[in-house]
């Protein structure tokens, strides 16, 4: 199975990816604007291929930019960045990848193997390592996996070229590499550790290019014909409403890398005197309603503008903004013992044991 | 011209390197160690070249531990690190070293390129990049030059390894490598920019290697004659005493990667009375006598025990030793304006114009 994404898919990928990114994964909307004028402009096309026609020991790029969403919504996205980046590794490796995939479908990290792809004209594999997006190196299937962490290289827009060839660790990975991005300014386009087809096949995520494309285009087809697209979203995701309301308050720094902070919302509708926290670390990571905590990772916390259903990221999420906050159900591979290890609340620095809004 | 460079050599080396590290390029003790077992142990050896016999094609490895020297020193020396730097940069660029070289000559990184060569059994080439030690990237004959600053490979007993593969400038290589070698625990042993033999031949400061084995010979000599060993230095080297007396008061501080801070004297024998203060960063920079700067980078500033002519280094230097301060002359490719730009005063936030003490 192999078919070309059309320019629509990818106007639907944005919008979906955004759904997943939780909050954060970067805005898609810069890529998107690339791959229309790649598309559109230099009339490059991208093919979407299915894992399981890779073959065992074919290699596969996992892109993302890596850094704080609020830097990458400030800095210009160059779509060959992130193509120097898979082109480094495979200079570095002296290994010719066969296809390249997102590390992260959610947020603008949907659309980077897209930009890549194009480049190199390589097809993109409909899977990531995520299901959604994360801060950090560890926090990913192929780390629970315990997969080999490194090499990684980054990449920007100056010409800036690093790899990380060896560390004993994830935590070092995530150590080293977030320390040469935040000395890059914050934002930096990586490939991270190569991956065989074998792994892939085992420890990805499969299909959520396809997921991300379905969501976005269930939002734009009720935007369209002026349907609810929260419903629209929870027609085609076995999703649950948490939350109606308002921004009340945005706590904010952009610190290590990241983006931290709290968001805080006032009630509406049927929550009408109900209070909402939400914590952040680039993405959305624990919701207390009513001072209980009541949404947590690894389930994927959504805060979605009410009218228009697209995703509210923790970069953009403004005073007055009204949302609805949804949960979406996370990868299997989370929520094992060891998942729950690298992406659980206690990972994040908060002392909660993990239950899911699905129990 | 090729010798084996034999262990009374070593001792020796490490003996005129210190002087010659200005305070820094950490102490040469730990190298030294190892030197002995692989040579007696191991029963390793190595050559020294000139540099004048490379072939303008050759690749050179420059080699160094960067990092705040009172890390160096609490973190023991494995000598397959520094080899490993050089065999990953190898692997990188797939070129074969011909040979191996100082980046700087002063200090514990005199002794780094014989550990790799016994390694990986390859001569030293006798030169080097600063004819003494500096903290910084930018503070080489090759950056005066404006040769390519890059790849660097950075590693460390643990196994991290990283490569700073493209950088638009010297200032982005300090920059980069620094965060990385900070991320290690402000030590790595790099492997910097490959040079071609003509590059060396050109930008080299050349016979260094020589030169400090000369000065350590000279002071070894006095101390078993019960000579002068200061005087011993003075007759090999054009040098110039600027101060005796003892230290009073250290101000030290690890940050950034580096070891910065002043150490005050109070003045003996015919200073008497006088004050002396000196800044360093990793290196002593600027000495201030009675107040006024009278002796500034890129002149030599070497404080010596007075008793044993050895150096003594910005990370040890303590409360009560009795010292002499003197000033040997800077290699000629520092003195260009462009050379005073990379390390005169300023170099080092000293709005001071630079002076010598041997104009």
């Amino acid at each position: 199975m192999d078919r070309e994404i059309t320019l629509d898919d990818i106007e639907s990928l944005a919008v979906g990816a955004w759904v997943l990114g939780t909050g954060g994964g970067g805005s898609p909307y810069l890529g998107l604007l690339n791959m229309r004028r790649l598309y559109r402009e230099e009339n490059l096309r991208v093919r979407l291929m299915s894992p399981d026609d890779l073959a065992d020991d074919d290699m596969v790029a996992a892109v993302s930019n890596m850094g704080a969403p609020l830097v990458g919504q400030e800095r210009l996205t160059d779509s060959r960045t992130i193509a120097r980046a898979v082109a480094l590794m495979e200079e570095h490796t002296g290994k010719r990848f066969r296809a390249i995939m997102s590390l992260e479908i959610g947020g603008g990290n949907s659309i980077q193997p897209l930009m890549a792809a194009a480049h190199l004209g390589r097809p993109v594999v409909d899977a990531d390592m995520m299901g959604r997006a994360y801060p950090e190196a560890q926090m990913t299937s192929v780390a629970v996996g315990d997969l080999t962490p490194c090499p990684l290289s980054t990449v920007d827009v100056r010409g800036l070229e690093s790899i990380v060839d060896k560390v004993p660790t994830w935590k070092w990975m995530e150590r080293v590499s977030r320390k040469i991005c935040v000395e890059y300014g914050s934002i930096a386009s990586t490939c991270k550790a190569p991956r065989t087809g074998a792994e892939v096949k085992k420890w990805g995520i499969k299909y959520t290019t396809t997921k991300a494309i379905k969501i976005g285009h269930a939002v734009r087809e009720a935007q369209r014909r002026h349907e609810d697209p929260i419903e629209a979203i929870l027609s085609v995701e076995p999703g649950k409403v948490l939350y109606r309301g308002k921004v009340k308050d945005v706590e904010r720094r952009t610190t290590e890398g990241f983006l931290r902070g709290r968001t805080r919302f006032e009630g509406m509708d049927e929550y009408r005197g109900a209070s909402m926290e939400i914590a952040f670390q680039n993405e959305w990571i624990v919701a207390w309603r009513d001072q209980q905590p009541i949404a947590m990772s690894p389930d994927l916390i959504c805060v979605l503008d009410s009218v228009s259903g697209e995703a509210v990221g923790t970069e953009t999420i403004r005073y007055g903004q009204r949302v609805t906050v949804i949960a979406l159900p996370p990868p299997e591979v989370f929520l094992s013992p060891k998942g729950l290890q690298h992406v659980g609340p206690r990972a994040f620095g908060y002392d909660i044991e993990f239950r899911s809004v699905f129990a």
